[in-house]
């Protein structure tokens, strides 16, 4: 049975998680890049995070924690080089940090082809595919990795969690060529932590070589599973250190410290990598068949998709098909289980909360 | 039982390589980077990618078919970009090529912070992960992709093959922290289709989901199997699109067209894309417990390999410890077999062949 959604309109669901951010210390701009943010994400249909999740994950590794510090500033780090930045972002919300770095990473793509923007001292972005996806939705591709929050995977042929779930993200500006960009963004895990409890609860099994117990044996029993693995092997394993290593690179320290505040001399919070490259960079302006750049990337994507491959997916196309519904819905789509949940959001910072009887039940 | 390795002079090698590839029309520059990079590959123990399996590649799909035109002239594309460069290849070498694009990223990085090259109309360069490798070697960040040449891997959900193996490789300057650079490379599907034979050749079987039969159902028997698959259901997937979409965004065309040659108004050739990025340029100038970058990159390295992962292996390591081989061997290593195979190389061009008797036997 398809999950009945109710329509809550973009202002309402804005103004109450801006609230709620106002309440626990963050600035203006921080409330709107969290507000803006979650909804973006409930837009698409990435439940896993929406503004409840973002709250929760405050709550316990941001400002309700020391990880995260509301109205820091950014501090621009000095470099020799022009078409990059490096910043110390102070612990400051990792939405509004994204944002700014993804705006900074394409002002200097429009300068020199390519930037970058790297970030000491982070708090955690939430969903690295919605600052990809927003960049390339205006027109370039872009690229983003982080260190995650906690060390919950274990290396290949190892035994004890010393990497994060490490998430990379890539979007293309593939709207003109196939309606929507694409946006391949996945963590180097199999599934996250969240996932094995979710199966857990509900007595599923997991899929081979995506956990182990505790004394690093492989299991598919969700409530044996202790630590994470990467997926594809040594593959995964080596898109993991990727995050970890330019992370060294930036001034992230030990990744089994993480999130885990003491007074050691060492760092704990992540680090973000951005990187946006404009289209014309690459364009060697030589396309055959009267095609201009998006109708030869139409035409490539066409033959990956063709030769009976039609049932396949694009990356990015579910979000950009639950975008879709959103907008015909006239608002963002949630469940009555979030909707009650936004009322316990609502009395943290004391506003008013909201009745399932003020949002129309979505048909669509 | 360890195999018995012979030692081939560095010196001895080059001189046949250059002649055969001198032979086949390529000019001495061209016929120094083929034998340089050959060298490099078996020094590092790549063997899929010596000299042999080099000039069968370049007999099957190069100078010996349509895919690479002996002495082309690169031409460099106009861009307003100051921190990239696109070039159109004009089917030259791979190697020569590749050679002269990292080293032109460089350049780019020094200046600029990162810069990137896209190459139109290239042909095979091997080993992606020499060219990051060298550029570690030197202190960069280096990163390629490239199609490959024919289109042997089914996409995720999909029946009929219209990816390339289309591999990834990134490098990472770690010499001064752990001895070695960091090399992480691979193609995006589970196992090539060399191995595939291999295999099949010796009564083996294949892993899970990394090949199909004729019909698109998932086979281990590798004589049952036609198409390979991307490893990490959509991850590998999503990976192997990046390669197509780069190529398609700078001049590339279809994928199930490439490397066969017909006069149908697409393109047949494989593209290019190199990033280098200066370690600098990422350096937030933080770093704690008095460490310096490298010694920083040295202690995340240390916590991940510790805590009972001691065991693990950093990628590029083994490739090192070939290196290392080698060195102390004074020489190339290869077997009985593939000495004998050099001689009809040297039988191909006229030259001198190699007598077992005068390599010494290598006892490490």
């Amino acid at each position: 049975m398809a999950e009945q959604f109710y329509v809550v309109p973009e202002s309402t669901h804005n103004a109450l998680v801006e609230a709620a951010y106002r309440n626990r210390g963050f600035d203006q701009a921080e409330a709107e890049a969290a507000a803006r943010f979650a909804a973006y994400a409930t837009r698409h249909g990435i439940r896993t995070h929406n503004a409840l999740k973002a709250l929760h994950l405050d709550h316990l590794f941001g400002s309700g924690s020391q990880g995260c510090v509301p109205a820091a500033e950014i501090v621009r780090k000095p470099t020799r080089f022009p078409a990059v930045e490096i910043w110390d972002a102070q612990r400051k919300l990792g939405q509004a940090v994204a944002y700014d770095a993804i705006d900074t990473a394409i002002d200097l793509a429009e300068k020199y082809g390519v930037g970058t923007v790297s970030v000491d001292n982070a708090f955690h972005y939430l969903w690295g595919g919605g600052y990809v996806m927003e960049a390339a939705r205006r027109g370039y591709i872009a690229y983003t990795n982080c260190t995650a929050a906690l060390a919950e995977v274990v290396p290949f042929m190892g035994k004890f969690p010393t990497l994060g779930t490490n998430p990379h993200s890539w979007g293309f500006p593939t709207t003109d060529a196939i309606g929507f960009p694409i946006v391949i963004d996945w963590a180097t895990s199999v599934v996250a932590m969240g996932r094995v409890q979710q199966l857990a609860r509900e007595g599923k099994s997991l899929p081979p070589n995506a956990a182990v117990d505790e004394s690093g044996n492989p299991t598919t029993d969700p409530a044996k599973a202790k630590y994470l693995l990467p997926f594809g092997a040594h593959k995964g394993y080596g898109l993991s250190l990727i995050n970890e290593i330019v992370a060294g690179f930036i001034g992230g320290s030990l990744p089994t410290l993480r999130s885990r505040w003491a007074n050691d001399g060492e760092k704990h919070a992540p680090c973000f990598y951005f990187q946006v490259t404009h289209p014309d960079a690459l364009n060697a302006g030589a396309f055959v068949e009267g095609r201009d750049q998006a109708g030869n990337v139409k035409a490539v994507l066409e033959d990956i998709l063709g030769h009976g491959n039609e049932n396949c997916l694009l990356p990015g196309q579910m979000e950009a098909e639950f975008a879709a519904r959103s907008e015909r819905s006239g608002g963002l789509l949630f469940t009555e289980k979030e909707i009650l949940a936004f009322n316990e959001v609502a009395e943290e910072c004391g506003v008013e909360g909201w009745n399932l009887d003020q949002f129309k039940a979505a048909n669509d």
